[in-house]
């Protein structure tokens, strides 16, 4: 199967405990359409500007990422986004937001993205979204957001929710998207929405769970001594578990955990460097060795218990 | 093998955002003891005063706990605490502690519980905790310990944590005995301690992880749609992990692995219901369903992935 994902390409600047970067590449589809290119051909689109050169270009095609669907602004200057994170890198303090050309990003499928088996619809505007979706004719599409979206027009983003398969967020989303603390319960009223066949909640540092119509999952996260940047590792996460379903025939309950494995090896790569620094030289090897790990700290046997002695 | 728990026996008056409890049976022992139960035999080591009544003992009875060392002193008062926790359940506010006579508790094994193969210290000063390992043969001892004795007797805690075999605490107590905030660098530098086999770290909600010399093990927490009160989780998880561990022929890693489900599994029927309600009406079969549900919900299948087409 193939994959098209929608959604920002850009320049970032990040500050972390640890260094600093002034100008890497960045942007939501640019981590996931990298991620997923370990598991399957992808397109991506998206908008950039004239001062989007070689090099950048030369990552997507190194890994065979089919950029046809990325219009350049000749006149126009890249999305750029300006971050830094303190010790705690679970909350990243933006310092400069620079739309650029993605103010007028109004992406365009051509036949080729229109017809892969999968889509998804990274963070944008969600009636972009809608739009996008109504475009393709992918059998399985998910979706990204964000709290600026849920506070701002929510009932655009559960209109969106009600024409994909799956939703793939951050317990915060989750739960002011359900209105409601328990991301559990929270999981089950997404699931309600109409439509939706999984809900993927990522827990950053505690893992990640599954929900589906009739079961639940759930996957501590790799175990890291040190997180550098943890920039892009929700797209990098969504990138491996769309990347793997794409390189599966179907797509069921068992293919959709191991892509949630997939999903959490993925992001613990993207966090370890900068931006896409690790994820550009990642192997296949690294990444099945990290699954074999993975599968390994997880496992065990179940033996139903029968007490000997005294009952209770 | 047979399993001796020290600790706290104790009054509790809980408020919960969902209810309230004036005096009901409480203290680390009991709910360890009580959530052992189900497992092993096991001899409970406390201290109570004369207000310790018939429905008390008839708790530990019904569960066939052994309470001949359970000091009763005829002119005291039980150990008393009075708690509040907000829709936030993982903070305890304490609004009373009345340590009564467990001021003067000062634990002595009659020779049952000595000889026991399994010792639990629960959270008691390091010192008593240290004389009671002194006093016991058993082959493996584990130790609880908590906030208010890393704060005032640091070294006293690394002392008695010397002579166990392994400790379990929960995450913001292992990174203020390790004096390091990455839980999984932090459960390395207590290995480094000397002497410990395990470190066992409780996340709550988040689930918990077990590092040993060799090995590293993560499981989520059982997923549960409401909490009703969180009070002696962490003991009744204890419980669970170390009468399991009494209920088979040795300690392996295996062994272990599966012992860390059934203490998460004992806590979260801990936490449905106020204190140890819960508890004292479950059933082998309810525990045993609740393990194959987790099973289920946690289990995935290695399947090396190989990408089939272009090559990255």
């Amino acid at each position: 199967m193939s994959l098209t994902v929608v959604g920002s390409v850009a320049f970032d600047a990040l500050e972390t405990p640890f260094g600093k970067r002034d100008k890497i590449l960045g942007g939501a589809a640019t981590h996931f359409s990298l991620s997923a290119s370990f598991f399957s051909d992808v397109n991506a689109v998206g908008i950039v500007g004239n001062d989007f050169g070689d090099d950048e270009w030369a990552v997507f095609k190194r890994h065979n990422v089919n950029t046809n669907d990325i219009e350049i602004v000749e006149d126009g200057k890249t999305f750029f986004w300006k971050g830094k994170y303190e010790y705690d890198m679970n909350v990243a303090h933006t310092l400069d937001t620079q739309l650029n050309v993605f103010e007028t990003f109004d992406p365009k499928l051509s036949d080729n993205s229109k017809n892969t088996n999968l889509l998804f619809l990274a963070n944008i505007v969600p009636m972009l979204q809608k739009g996008v979706r109504e475009q393709s004719n992918a059998k399985f599409v998910a979706m990204d957001t964000m709290n600026f979206w849920i506070d701002s027009m929510k009932d655009a983003v559960i209109d969106t929710m009600k024409v994909v398969d799956c939703v793939i967020i951050n317990d915060a989303e989750a739960r002011q998207l359900a209105d409601e603390p328990n991301i559990h319960v929270a999981a089950r009223k997404l699931m309600e929405v109409g439509g939706l066949k999984a809900v993927v909640i990522k827990r950053g540092e505690y893992g990640a769970t599954l929900t589906t119509e009739n079961s639940y999952f759930a996957i501590p996260a790799y175990p890291l001594e040190s997180v550098f940047d943890p920039t892009g590792a929700g797209d990098t996460f969504a990138g491996g578990f769309m990347g793997y379903l794409s390189s599966q025939g179907e797509i069921t309950e068992e293919t959709m955990r191991r892509a949630m494995v997939y999903g959490t090896i993925m992001s613990s790569f993207n966090v370890e460097e900068f931006g896409t620094e690790r994820v550009v030289r990642l192997t296949q090897k690294e990444i099945n060795q990290r699954f074999a790990d993975f599968k390994r700290f997880t496992h065990f046997e179940e033996i139903p218990f029968e007490k000997a002695s005294s009952a209770v």
